[in-house]
């Protein structure tokens, strides 16, 4: 076979020693959070049927699949004619599987098909890869984790007090202190549209509003007028929205004001407000919880409460993101499921703590302590200890060929262990080994049990 | 759109709470012995390159990957000729990838990538789904978990006495606790085909040989005369390897007895013997190891040891496989670099837990304790202790609903949680909550401190 030169295709990573311990850190310590509060994992397949992920993500969403060829003659099916007519109308006689865009599907298909054993209201976390045929650029990728949590069978708004709860909890458990939690009701929205005179257009508002970070509220207007067809007396009855502050208390105030006509827009409010009165019950601080009245976050299925989070010192856009649905299982034929979720960037996460420099040191540990290997005498003398540090639990290994210090040396410092043993006639005669912090550069001679003591 | 019933593509399963807990278990319980003995975990995309996948696994692994549709216009290549020249021959104009057959040759994709960086010897391990287009049948699957575990970049024999001491370690941790540990070494079968007369034939020797086990010494002869083109004087010659028995040493002075002659032969037992000098040195029990010289695992790119092991009260063929290739990479453009692994079955390794009844209790707990919704009153009181459960680390939730007592029940009983805080007016009056113990049934009286105590 011709020898050839390997790459992994574009958008997809490798994930290393040092990085996949870095992101297990990441995963474990969200999940632990998951699970604390309740939640239990689930894990669907990667493939899925296209008859299951076809029309749920928006005609983008649909070429973005990756799709699967058929097993066997995949071309059973497919004539000449077929082939004319192109590659869009040939696709579905050669692919009926996909890969999985996202979790919020699979997970609603799950629910479907085992509504007759699940207890609800169901709490289930899911941490597996996506795949989406998007342009791969800087920090975008074509497989990449998502980390969701969702409730669903209820619309209790304890869940919604809960996900805020969960999410101080994990940033504040991965040293990310200084974020802001924004949280926004898809009824306030809805009331807003009805209180500029603009009755229904809720779904263009959220998608102009959206945009604020980015372009600014004179474009975010300029959009609303032009292309949405927004009155300039609607877009001059918005404006206050751009300019609320104070605290969460003195906000609702506003808007209670601004929304006094629309019954919707009140009860996204109050909903705002017993969300507030529940975590002030709980004990859960809400002082990095801001309600931001323009966070829309595009998404049209989101019925209630609409979630996202920032970290204020890092170059981010949101880390995490979430919301209400009152319909999620619908389009598989279970109505009047409702559930809330989120889910945590796992990608951004990493850059953050990165930039940050916030990883701890034990989640970069590997091997605790490297043996020696000089020659077959000091080999074999270190041996029977190798095995009672790892039957005292302690990461141990022996470098497996004769060689000289320095390369044996490089080797530890390279993959990060902590101490080294060495075991020299010396040592030998004296029936004991020279323990070397790599740290420090500091050496005991020390007996066996002791070194055991001393790692374990 | 039109309401489907959702179904998943056969072959492929959703792991529900309850088999992810088990699954957790057995796949945690295998890293952190992994972990132990200095391995570092890696993973690969799910999608790799045709150009890296084809080839490696035979004609019938090449039929078996799934391939992956070119993202855009996967049919701008393609012409009505192709179409008439058949699906084998389009394949490559509209698929350039294809899923994961198994975690070797991403491995050793990932060696040659990354061979200016890594320090060998290079311990990795790998726990991944992997995607094979089989028929589905019982116990297998279109979409399975592998779990492997290889050293490479050096020959030393102490690798192989640490995969012996891991697999026991994993197999002891998993309370396997009766299980045979078969160890061969491809050399001796080299060595077997010499002394027989029939050099260079060994690779017919081991895919006959692979198969004692199903169809016995009788049919695996007539294979070998009828099939292979062995003569009835190598088979008769051949005849003392399947009476072979005794202890370790036995066995070896026996094969060097057979294998007199044959250099490659007495090498492959000075390699084993050199390998149970070593678990001897490092105090590894052996005695669930056994030299079996009848151990061909009917792959050709083993050189050295050859790794299998069963369970001898279950019915299931063998959980963990491996053994040593010395040119991996090779394929890549980079010789010379030796290797040894093996993997566990986790499937298998499943299947056998749940026959034995081996999962710990431990491993089955969700949520510790529900917190009862009865009304706002009941609810409210409850919320405190609630999170003051969680920064104690307790996974605890509170039903969000206010429901009836029989119906929370059965929801605590159905999630297989442990324990039930009940707060009616009496236990308010009081300032204490009463906590149910589900599996006795034990009812007590306790303030929120008290629980937290207990259930910390």
């Amino acid at each position: 076979m011709a020898k050839q030169k390997p790459s992994v295709p574009k958008g997809t990573r490798d994930f290393g020693p040092e990085q996949m311990a870095k992101r297990t850190y990441i995963l474990d310590t969200i999940k632990s959070v998951y699970k604390k509060y309740g939640f239990q994992n689930l894990e669907t397949p990667t493939m899925e049927n296209l008859s299951v992920l076809t029309g749920k993500y928006g005609d983008e969403g649909d070429q973005l699949l990756f799709k699967v060829v058929n097993s066997g003659d995949y071309l059973k099916k497919v004539t000449a004619k077929d082939l004319e007519e192109g590659a869009k109308h040939m696709l579905p006689k050669i692919s009926e599987k996909g890969l999985r865009y996202d979790l919020t599907v699979p997970f609603a298909r799950y629910v479907v098909m085992n509504q007759g054993t699940l207890s609800f209201p169901f709490k289930r976390y899911q941490v597996q890869p996506v795949w989406r045929a998007d342009r791969p650029q800087r920090g975008r990728y074509r497989e990449f984790y998502q980390c969701d949590a969702d409730v669903v069978g209820t619309d209790s708004l304890l869940c919604e007090a809960e996900i805020l709860a969960m999410m101080g909890e994990a940033l504040t458990d991965l040293k990310i202190t200084d974020h802001t939690i924004k949280l926004n009701n898809r009824k306030v929205l809805t009331g807003i549209a009805e209180a500029i005179g603009e009755n229904g257009k809720e779904s263009e508002l959220c998608v102009a509003i959206d945009k604020l970070d980015k372009i600014g509220v004179e474009k975010v207007n300029e959009e609303l007028i032009q292309q949405r067809g927004f009155s300039q007396d609607a877009v001059d009855k918005l404006s206050p929205i751009f300019s609320i502050s104070g605290s969460t208390e003195d906000r609702i105030a506003a808007m209670k004001n601004m929304l006094a006509t629309s019954e919707v827009g009140l009860k996204g409010l109050s909903e705002l407000e017993e969300v507030f009165a529940f975590t002030a019950k709980m004990g859960v601080a809400t002082d990095k919880v801001e309600f931001d009245v323009t966070l829309a976050r595009g998404l049209s299925y989101y019925t209630g409460a609409i979630f996202e989070v920032k970290v204020n010192n890092a170059n981010m856009g949101s880390i995490s993101g979430g919301g209400r649905y009152d319909n999620l299982t619908g389009v598989f034929g279970l109505e009047g499921m409702s559930g809330v979720g989120f889910s945590f960037g796992v990608d951004r996460i990493y850059d953050v703590l990165e930039e940050l420099d916030l990883y701890p040191k034990s989640a970069m540990e590997t091997t605790k302590v490297m043996l020696t290997n000089f020659d077959d005498a000091g080999r074999d003398y270190s041996l029977p200890l190798l095995q009672k540090l790892r039957m005292a639990g302690v990461s141990a290994e022996l470098y497996p060929d004769t060689a000289k210090m320095k390369k044996q040396m490089n080797f530890a410092n390279k993959k990060g262990i902590a101490y080294v043993v060495l075991a020299w006639e010396d040592e030998i005669s004296q029936g004991k080994y020279s323990l070397k912090n790599m740290l420090t550069g500091e050496q005991q001679l020390l007996s066996a049990d002791e070194i055991v003591g001393l790692l374990k």
